[in-house]
């Protein structure tokens, strides 16, 4: 006797406006590529489009780091291969905590039986470069530093390149989180010198949520060559994944990859490549002078100092005498846009408007703010 | 100076006939719901289409047990979450070993800290329940059994029930890897007593690749909850994905779910409701028998001896005489069709013909059957 079949039928989401932390509107271009046939990870025609992607990476990265490939699953997964990797059980590590994840990258750290040394900063600040400065001259021996270019549960934005520097000064290796940066704000891996990065596709890339761009130095991948421990992860072992992603003459069959997705987020870094780095930067700008315009015009008040402003990420306090969620219920239900809530210590407190990638455009800022207007009667 | 955007036009892949050990053919209704506008992991339209995931998932896995979700990342790392939560260091588990994936269950044992009991069989046999029989008898403090209900490099089908018997009787939680059979042969989680599950979405499902349906039992909840360490994997750990996908009340953001995969993995599941399980599993094996009919018309041999034969995947001997690599590049690039090459102790000597989900239909057969013909000159 079997378990009846539930009478359950297709699922038909409703058309919102996303302008939360991601995922962001995806263009129907995107939407177009993920649904082309589906063929096999092995096939010739799939193995040409990965290298196409690779190439299209490390422009979005704006790297020559060969190892450039998309992890298999979300930015979570990419974080997790970063740490897994290059974290050895007994390695000193710097995690710089500014919001949830950091906190998230201290949690893999001790995960991967590392030693954290924690440079904490104020929620919605950026990452203090002296106080770095200072745990370095404290902890000669640290092999590892880690911190979050752009918190995605503020809004602030790190000075990457000081951080990097100081890392190479003492001879650790960096592992930068830039979920909510990558297409949105300058990423410049190899000018700042960044060893290992993340990313996420859901964010500026503006693609379907599910894959996580990564990259890795030369440094990097000495490192996880040097490894006495074998790494803990099967599925994010990199000496495994290299095989399939960067083999030179035959792939080797690691795992299969997400064939439809990855027909996404090529066409997303297609579009991002059509208009350019520089004009995407540009736009994303462009638009948050805009949202603040309208913003503050309704006497909101940004979170985060304008010198540490993401564009990308608006991070208001919710008004006075406004109830959050049933606020944010409204824009939903009445406007069907998504707007973010405040995540852990912020939590009730702020709004994180997004503005990332095809959803940084004029129509969804007039769209957004009348939203607004009308749910707080202003 | 950044380095220059380089000039990559869109995909666009072959249409392939898809007959080899995953992905299957992808029915077009499941990649129109893959395509539907992208809606927040937090919105209140998605969590409910979750919980309808989640009815649809146990109806494929017969079982009652409530947390039944799909892991967001392909069956690999279904494989890892089960054992990163079950297996805590020290652990003796007992890990049957008949093919690629039993190895690689093995790998994530001694990667979580566990004391391995192999038990071997040859590939293409299926699982000798004696000699785990013997290895239980010779281990008392057995926590754990591992084994591969349908071994995708062989082809091969062992008993789950006898096993999962054994593994009750001594007190040991049960993980099965079903990644081959879910969908196309039963695989029944209650009547069985297996603690958990793991699956892929790309099989007998004919969904996209990306998704790894898992299913736990209490008694697995029960050792996950009673760990002395911390799971060593901050994005498959158990207590925190249920926050996420087995909520009460509200649900906690754990990692961004990707949102179109789930998507097509729910019209899957629909797909498959709506044919009904029996149905399924009757026309798996109606069209194995019908295509046994054509290959051994031609000569060829099974690996695997009809008892534990699994209708879906079908090995088969490299012919005397034909060039492997030549004959399957000859099939992809002259009749778009893809079948599966050997794989570990078996590439180079066998095709694995896949007649999963989607696939399994007569037109698929004929015209695999035609172009072997053509290629072989038969």
């Amino acid at each position: 006797m079997l378990i009846n079949n539930p009478a359950i039928n297709s699922f038909i989401p409703p058309q919102r406006t996303l302008m939360g932390p991601g995922p962001s509107d995806v263009p129907q271009r995107i939407l177009d590529a993920m649904q082309r046939p589906t063929i096999g990870h092995l096939d010739p025609a799939f193995q040409e489009m990965m290298e196409e992607i690779k190439v299209l990476m490390r422009y979005a990265y704006q790297t020559e780091n060969p190892l450039t490939f998309p992890v298999s699953a979300p930015g979570s997964a990419g974080m997790e291969m970063c740490f897994v990797n290059l974290v050895e059980p007994g390695d000193k590590v710097i995690v710089c905590v500014n919001g949830v994840f950091g906190g998230r990258m201290l949690e893999n750290v001790k995960r991967c039986g590392g030693v954290p040394v924690v440079v904490e900063d104020e929620w919605g600040k950026p990452v203090t470069v002296t106080k770095v400065e200072q745990a370095f001259a404290d902890n000669p021996d640290v092999k590892v530093l880690a911190f979050v270019h752009a918190e995605t549960s503020t809004g602030a934005q790190s000075d990457a390149a000081s951080l990097a520097k100081l890392a190479h000064q003492h001879g650790a290796v960096t592992i930068m989180d830039c979920v909510t940066s990558l297409g949105g704000t300058p990423v410049l891996i190899d000018e700042w010198g960044i060893d290992a990065a993340y990313s996420g596709s859901q964010k500026c890339l503006s693609c379907t949520p599910g894959l996580s761009p990564v990259t890795f130095s030369e440094r990097a991948i000495a490192k996880v060559k040097a490894r006495k421990t074998p790494v803990q992860s099967w599925f994010l072992d990199l000496n495994l994944v290299l095989g399939y992603w960067q083999a030179e003459g035959k792939r080797t069959y690691h795992h299969t990859a997400p064939i439809n997705p990855l027909y996404a987020l090529h066409e997303a870094l297609v579009i991002l490549s059509e208009e350019g780095l520089e004009n995407a930067w540009a736009r994303h700008r462009t638009m948050h002078e805009k949202l603040k315009a309208g913003l503050e015009g309704m006497d909101m008040k940004f979170v985060v100092e304008e010198s540490a402003r993401l564009p990308q990420l608006n991070s208001v306090w919710v008004p006075e005498g406004a109830d959050d969620a049933a606020a944010r219920a409204k824009l939903l239900g009445e406007f069907n846009l998504e707007i973010g809530a405040g995540l852990g210590a912020l939590a009730g407190k702020v709004w994180r408007i997004g503005l990332m990638g095809h959803s940084a455009k004029q129509e969804n800022i007039d769209f957004c703010l009348k939203a607004i207007r009308s749910v707080l009667h202003k």
